[in-house]
């Protein structure tokens, strides 16, 4: 994803490349000096930067992830169409980017992974994706209930339409599910005046 | 997934087991010998069962689910909504029964390969349980096209549910996903005799 960088050097460089090696080989098929080799920096850095190994270099990875997401989506404007253009338009320049290859890196964590504090990473960033569509939602004049259960909704279509995509390798699942949430999401007419 | 049997001699379990441990441990965690073990078979038969080894049985085993589950969905009458509450009671099973710890073995495998003909197989397999959807939105009165967009939809919802789901390991993304997909694909009101 085009996300708003961190800084250049190598432990910084590192913690990006994993968010693309983890979207395209998945949490198992990652591996450390993988990750360094990607980020062109030295493999003996790796203990130095993240003495706890995979697992934390993987949970930094996430938490950046998560963290640029969300400030793109909170950066969307205050309705709920605009937090979907911009979350589709990111997973649209991931997936032409990856020719159709790479994925979700915080699902593909999930896949591989029955760590628990990975998971609750994961369920984190989840949830940091879902609240930008929640809370524009109740702007748009949605009740709280309803906000949070189309919240959940596009988030979780956006995320399937992404594995959808991958296994025909082409963005048409991803486009046809776009279509269909921006209904869902469309704010309701205003009552019509009495 | 509590879904019809294959036969029980030693091949078939391994089948079935694969399923099994590719959902709950994705594709690179998940090894031949695992699989006999799982499936309580001599791990010398792998050889004679899979000559093209793990990506045979994992292509018999992607194969199988995707069968299993599309003559399940098949099975649930003409409507879509009927359609929808048997995948979503299949995805509770299956989520129950490993205590949210296993999702989804076809989108496991897009998620860790890039092995064209397992992408091919996976594609072939999402399709064949998007159909059932698409036909019954025909049968239920949408026009083709929006029948099309709407089983993609519904497929992609309840794939990246699954996914929220392990992460917080509790049912409610599909939950909220599934009463949510039951408005969409309901039937639009008859029109009022004139």
């Amino acid at each position: 994803m085009d996300l708003p960088g961190r800084g250049d050097g190598p432990r910084d460089r590192m913690v990006r490349s994993a968010t693309v090696l983890l979207a395209r080989d998945g949490l198992r098929g990652t591996g450390l000096r993988d990750v360094a080799d990607h980020a062109t920096a030295p493999r003996g850095s790796l203990r130095h930067y993240f003495p706890r190994g995979k697992d934390q270099l993987v949970d930094e990875a996430m938490a950046w992830m998560g963290a640029a997401v969300h400030a793109e989506l909170s950066d969307a404007g205050p309705a709920a169409l605009g937090v979907l253009d911009r979350f589709v338009d990111l997973w649209r320049g991931a997936l032409t980017a990856s020719d159709v290859a790479a994925g979700c890196s915080i699902a593909a964590v999930v896949h591989d992974s029955d760590d628990p504090a990975l998971l609750a990473r994961a369920e984190d960033v989840f949830e940091s994706w879902r609240r930008p569509f929640r809370e524009a939602l109740v702007a748009d004049g949605a009740a709280p209930a309803r906000a949070d259960v189309l919240a959940t909704t596009a988030l979780a279509a956006l995320e399937g339409a992404v594995v959808l995509c991958r296994a025909r390798r082409d963005l048409v699942p991803l486009d046809q599910t776009a279509g269909v949430l921006a209904e869902l999401l469309r704010p309701p007419p205003a009552p019509a005046a009495s």
